[in-house]
């Protein structure tokens, strides 16, 4: 038996979002690499496989921390990434589980990357429902129509680009808006966009949150106060004016 | 009992990749919604449901034809509504099925629009894995990491913008290019971004096509002479040079 890795995105939160097939190729693992950040007690990915299975596997959490030190980053990566291959040479179906869909912004493709150029063992990558669409659809609205553009941005540093694309791009989804929330929506207020837009946070988990139109900073914004901290929250912008 | 309307993506391709809560919908459902275009002898979204349920609800097959008349669009939209609208008042779950993600470029949307302006049934839509992050998958590629950007750009007609974002964002995927393939691949060339591209037609399905790197026209692209030609065909364009 040779050992197999797999890449199984779980879905946004919701535990019914994972596919049938994440779900089997989970119940089939003999080990379940749960990632997580230094300050998690566990990894949000691997509740959600809680929720959804008797876990009889082993679980091997990872833990990557929550930083840009690249130089940091890579030690944590050779870390995992060691533990992982001698579970494939031991012929162990290894599978990493991860948040949305595996190929957006997840650790998963760093570690897949290594993975790869480490040996000869067979991978697979089990896509999932990504953040964006189920907010999408928790809010009832296209992402995307017709000849409309769609634009993904991550966590902005640099504003500058961001309103060259809010300018041309009809439908723009703004990831992990958590740490310039404020800065990101003075630009949206600018451009005449605040009401166009959508709010969400950790949608699909119980304490999901989703607003249309964003409240006008300071005055308005104290319900956003607290869930604009989490980590897991986007900004849905739609210059058709739909929402 | 009051009629409920659920948008399903039923994912990509491979029946697998529904959601838990999606194949759950479809087996509750009374009444399924299939869109085809005229040419279509069944939806593909129907063929996916069909190997996954023995299917013993009604199924109300609606056609959209292929165009981009508007007002014959309009046309076929309203009497689909006009249908969904009589199952909902006789208290029917109807789940209106689509490939994909149903926020990303469906006919569902367009449905959904009018059904939520023509009355108070409750809505529901169930994201699904969308295409594009299925091929990724299946290259075991990222789209995007880090601090990178994630441009979706549909069939494009006017090709200029192309070119701009394609050299501002470090990841593009192009929608449904059978169309104007020959004059994306030249675009992609004078970039220097033809061996950093994938393409990809009906991933998931059997006959699916995967390949790294687009053969330069037109001598090499004969084995690309047919694929192309699918409505389900998209490129995946990394300028970070992971392919």
């Amino acid at each position: 038996m040779k050992g197999v890795f797999y890449g199984v995105g779980v879905g946004p939160g919701d535990p019914e979002l994972i596919t049938l097939k994440g779900y089997r190729v989970l119940r089939e693992a003999d080990v379940i690499c749960s990632p997580k950040s230094r300050a998690e007690k566990e990894g949000i990915a691997l509740s959600i496989v809680r929720s959804l299975l008797d876990i009889k596997q082993k679980v091997l959490e990872l833990t990557f921390p929550m930083t840009n030190d690249k130089v940091e980053l890579e030690l944590y990566w050779d870390k995992a990434v060691r533990q992982i291959l001698s579970l494939l040479k031991e012929g162990k179906k290894v599978a990493f589980i991860t948040l949305g869909d595996p190929s957006l912004y997840s650790t998963y493709t760093y570690v897949l990357k290594k993975i790869k150029q480490a040996g000869s063992y067979p991978v697979e990558t089990i896509p999932g429902v990504a953040s964006f669409c189920a907010c999408a659809a928790a809010a009832n609205i296209p992402l995307a129509e017709g000849d409309e553009k769609l634009a993904i941005i991550p966590a902005v540093k640099d504003l500058d680009p961001l309103r060259l694309v809010l300018q041309n791009f009809e439908n723009v989804v703004l990831m992990k808006i958590a740490r310039n929330y404020p800065a990101v929506v003075k630009i949206l207020a600018e451009l005449g966009l605040k009401d166009q837009a959508i709010y969400a946070s950790r949608c699909g988990m119980p304490d999901g949150f989703l607003k249309a139109g964003l409240p006008t900073l300071p005055e308005e914004m104290e319900e956003l106060e607290e869930v604009q901290k989490d980590y897991l929250s986007l900004i849905i912008v739609k210059r058709s004016n739909y929402v």
